[in-house]
């Protein structure tokens, strides 16, 4: 079973292209797209962001319904405000789609052997041509005033266990790279736990820079609530 | 010289309010003002960010300019995207200014002394009732999934060097904190240097948790842009 994953910039890839070329797929070759989510997908962007509550043993701090995302979601054209990619995986070639404002990522990738989908049926977004939902990732614009540009801030990126370590959160984030290039901005930022080695690693290659000396500040809950009543 | 500043919740105010009532001002009552930035506002805004640079010793990483600036912000009605409140002071009585999206925060506070301000003529938005511009706060729309809530992200927050150490950055700070109660949104979140434990301090008496885990990963410069030849 080999992923074929775009080589990171400027990095060597932790993950070698072992699949052979795209021109002939062999094997199983697994259709691959990430498009810009819409409000149909909600149910799909509900249990992925459970299952990542889940796995991050968070599931305290979830209380996303899929009312609530949908009233907080998809209220802004892509990009200027919060954004979603998702990832379709299909063993069926895929039909193209028309995105005026993104043209959809796709890619042919091999593998030896077929992934086994134990959710699949949760998870399909197109019954006629079995096509799955198999991660997704959440950015938004921010703002450098030093560099008086926008870039993006990546809120969450997840892809489903049985589709892990296959090279598609890097394809996912690096969706979210290109388009801020296309765009002209500045930067992309996200998270991580510093503990999370692998993670980091994984990042690094990709060609960020983890900073160490900066501290996330967050006012939240009764202490944000009980600014209510300050007069400022 | 005494700072009346609001008793920032939940903890106790590190600074207590020391001035007589604001109903019945004495000594030198300066009249402060926090409302929305506008176009107008970018020279300002340009010398207070190049200010902030040469304070926190990143002058190298300062790029903006009056027209990059000009050019990237605005572009959205207040609080969709990137805004900008700015701090205003005078000595005289502020006439009322109206604005649709947020009424501006108005306080009386009281010194004992009156503020020598070196940069005067270079901050002055209105000469006539000769107010300056002593600070801003920038900030904008973030996403917490398992919330499924809005929040604001506080990129900067910024006091001329005169009027510091006067409760106006809690003041800034808290304008902010309140518009996201206001608007029901989740949370407000910053950065802050892991060595500065003065500000820390500060924070937290301003009920923010400083989140010891979390590192922030940053893809830019040329790291970013390989992405643009990437194949997805």
């Amino acid at each position: 079973m080999a992923a074929a994953a775009p080589p990171p910039p400027p990095a060597p890839a932790p993950e070698p292209a072992m699949g052979p070329p795209e021109s002939a797929p062999i094997g199983h070759p697994l259709f691959t797209r990430i498009r810009l989510a819409t409000p149909t997908d909600v149910p799909f962007i509900h249990k992925l962001i459970r299952q990542m509550a889940v796995f991050e043993r968070l599931t305290d701090l979830f209380e996303a319904t899929e009312a609530s995302l949908s009233s907080t979601l998809f209220n802004s054209p892509p990009f200027q405000s919060f954004t979603i990619f998702v990832l379709e995986l299909s063993y069926n070639p895929l039909r193209p789609i028309y995105s005026p404002s993104f043209t959809p990522h796709e890619r042919v990738v091999n593998f030896d052997l077929p992934i086994t989908d134990p959710e699949k049926n949760a998870f399909i977004s197109d019954p006629v041509n079995e096509i799955v939902v198999a991660g997704f990732v959440l950015f938004f614009p921010n703002y450098s005033t030093f560099l008086a540009k926008p870039g993006f801030y990546v809120e969450d990126l997840f892809v489903r266990e049985c589709y892990r370590r296959k090279g598609f959160g890097k394809m996912l984030l690096s969706a979210v790279a290109k388009q801020a290039v296309k765009m002209g901005y500045g930067r992309v930022e996200w998270v991580v736990l510093d503990w999370n080695v692998n993670a980091i690693k994984f990042y690094e290659q990709m060609g960020a820079k983890i900073l160490q000396e900066w501290r996330i500040c967050r006012l939240t809950g009764e202490a944000l609530q009980a600014y209510d009543h300050v007069n400022i």
